[in-house]
């Protein structure tokens, strides 16, 4: 399904030769009616040069088209990696037959490296000619945005008058202000700019934002929303748009969920469940604090519920709450009652992938869910051989 | 040497049964005739019962006697946890013939666990029976403060009228504000508390407090000095404090080097040197940053020059820098120049243990080292097998 689930959508994903094997370049062009655009970028400063000119080209929150690349990040490489990125616009434009200022681009992969012009230029070439609107051209859209990634990330939600489809990548570096993470949500709503804008920066605040897998923050991360207007059914005054923010909402947090399922050499997969917290701003700082813990990860993969590495973890912030209050729950077992030793530690049971952690902050009723994984062997080896 | 080195000091360390082998409680005395002291404590709100406990027995800058037991935190233990840490200054108190106001205490091993207090109490009073200001002495006490440490951590200046002996323990979780660190400085220099305590915390500030492991800040961390004023040729009207200042500063960067090259499952000790930062703080918080990236860590595990990962971590904070103009070397190759490609990263030779990377952020004149490790599959081993 992904992005070609809703109307007004082609998509292509062909091997155009930047990795060694696999699909690695992508295409999705909006056929409209409308050609809205929205953006979320990495806050990174030391930005990819593809995010540098999608910030530019989506200024007037229109695009026709988008372009992305795997088998390279295009970051880190000055102006001749800006000249790349303008090229591939340039390129991309001239066989569609639209604007360049109206093609953003993407791309993932090492950083620090020029990418394989020849081979972006004529994988482009390859996925004009092979758009379509099918199941089959959104699904191999999605498998050419991924690098360590195992599986395809899409999902679809419907709604009244609507439809939205969605691809995304990031298995690893998954982090805050998102993830080495690209995604592209596509709907066929019709809905305003501005408030297009609105949904995504909030789905993606509670979603992709709250999925910190490593806490490093990649120079690429970038979610675009395109709508088309073009759904058979749409009301042409204008899409619902609570109901629009929360179909928004709930597949931006089934493709976070995706990411973290799937991030790199992760035996468990975590929610880090701050409740009682005084401000929701708060329950996320909590929560991050934790996924943050190199000592928490690791006793996580050791299947120990070593819940004082969590305390001290969150002792950390400038969160309110009384050390000689606080409880924690580790899957259901409440090991940590008062800010001391709680239920038997010995009947937490850490042996399946899911793991759910609750902190009982007791300074208000505020709450939020932190995804994030365990520190493994498999990440170290990862991370360590990835380039060379 | 270590903390015996400096007249006016006894120590003992014995293995009073806290952990299954080897020496586990260590005690200092100081003998006088000035009984000053100074602490820097922990940061993390979850402090542990002994932190608690001496930060009111150190209120009045006196402070007679050091007891460090290893083989147990005492933190995340609630009231009883606290009043284990009165029992034992008490104890040591009667022991001594002090008032236990007077006794400080550290601890480090597990947290969320109750102390032996059997143990604790029999030890301390051993260690009473066994103090003695000789070099056997002061080794004994650095040997029974350690944890998972391979090796023990002293370091002894020596000035005009005065001498600093130091013993440190940490071998991981090194971090912000400190290390699951135990250090304790004796000197016999003629030195006023409030003089003490300025010149700790300066020292504390550039040495421990720029070691990051793990980027995890204990709920122990602790950092004693203790001035006897015992020296034979000590002024009597007071050391040269900024003789002392550059002495104490050394001793202490140099332990915190120990501490480093120490650390869990290290591989690599890194020493990221920030150049021409706007500010010294800028400086240390780019330093920081990169030190804390786990893809950064992992990368010099595997020998990889990744310098990208290295301006994507400082991207990620708000120092001042142009990501067009920063420059990066790594053990003296300048693989990134103007935020690009720079030399042939394959003259790198990450070969060696020690590494250092040169951040250049043409921003002004400041400059910072911050000492961290690789992260490693014995890292990964080490903390997730440590209370399992």
């Amino acid at each position: 399904m992904s992005v070609t689930a809703a109307a007004g959508f082609q998509a292509a994903g062909t091997a155009a030769g930047l990795k060694t094997e696999g699909k690695d370049l992508a295409l999705v062009v909006n056929t409209g009616p409308t050609r809205h655009a929205a953006a979320v970028f990495t806050t990174n400063k030391v930005a990819a040069a593809p995010v540098l000119w999608s910030r530019q080209a989506i200024s007037d929150a229109r695009a026709d088209a988008v372009v992305i690349n795997s088998g390279g990040a295009n970051a880190c490489t000055g102006t001749e990696g800006f000249q790349d990125a303008h090229a591939t616009a340039e390129h991309a434009a001239q066989t569609l037959g639209i604007s360049a200022v109206d093609v953003l681009l993407a791309s993932t992969g090492l950083i620090g490296e020029r990418l394989n012009m020849q081979a972006v230029l004529s994988g482009t070439t390859t996925c004009a000619e092979e758009l379509n609107d099918d199941d089959a051209a959104g699904a191999a859209a999605a498998e050419a945005i991924l690098t360590t990634d195992t599986v395809t990330k899409t999902a679809v939600a419907h709604g009244s008058g609507f439809t939205i489809g969605g691809m995304a990548k990031g298995a690893g570096m998954l982090a805050p202000g998102m993830a080495t993470m690209l995604s592209v949500l596509t709907t066929d709503a019709v809905i305003d700019p501005q408030d297009l804008d609105a949904a995504l920066r909030e789905a993606t605040r509670v979603s992709f934002n709250r999925a910190d897998s490593d806490g490093c923050m990649s120079t690429n991360d970038t979610v675009f929303a395109l709508a088309s207007g073009a759904h058979p059914e749409a009301d042409p005054a204008g899409v619902d748009l609570t109901e629009f923010q929360t179909a928004l909402t709930e597949l931006c947090q089934d493709l976070a969920r995706q990411l973290i399922a799937d991030a790199e050499g992760a035996h468990h997969q975590i929610a880090i469940r701050t409740v009682n917290a005084a401000t929701e701003e708060e329950a996320e700082t909590a929560g991050r604090a934790v996924a943050r813990s190199n000592l928490f990860k690791t006793a996580i993969f050791g299947q120990d519920p070593n819940w004082g590495r969590i305390l001290s973890a969150v002792g950390t912030t400038d969160v309110q709450f009384d050390p000689m209050t606080i409880d924690v729950a580790v899957n259901g077992i409440w090991v940590c009652r008062a800010g001391g030793i709680g239920e038997d530690r010995s009947l937490v049971d850490l042996s399946g992938r899911e793991v759910e952690v609750v902190i009982d902050l007791k300074s208000g009723q505020a709450e939020a869910t932190i995804l994030t994984n365990d520190l493994t062997h498999d990440y170290v080896h990862e991370n360590s051989a990835y380039s060379s």
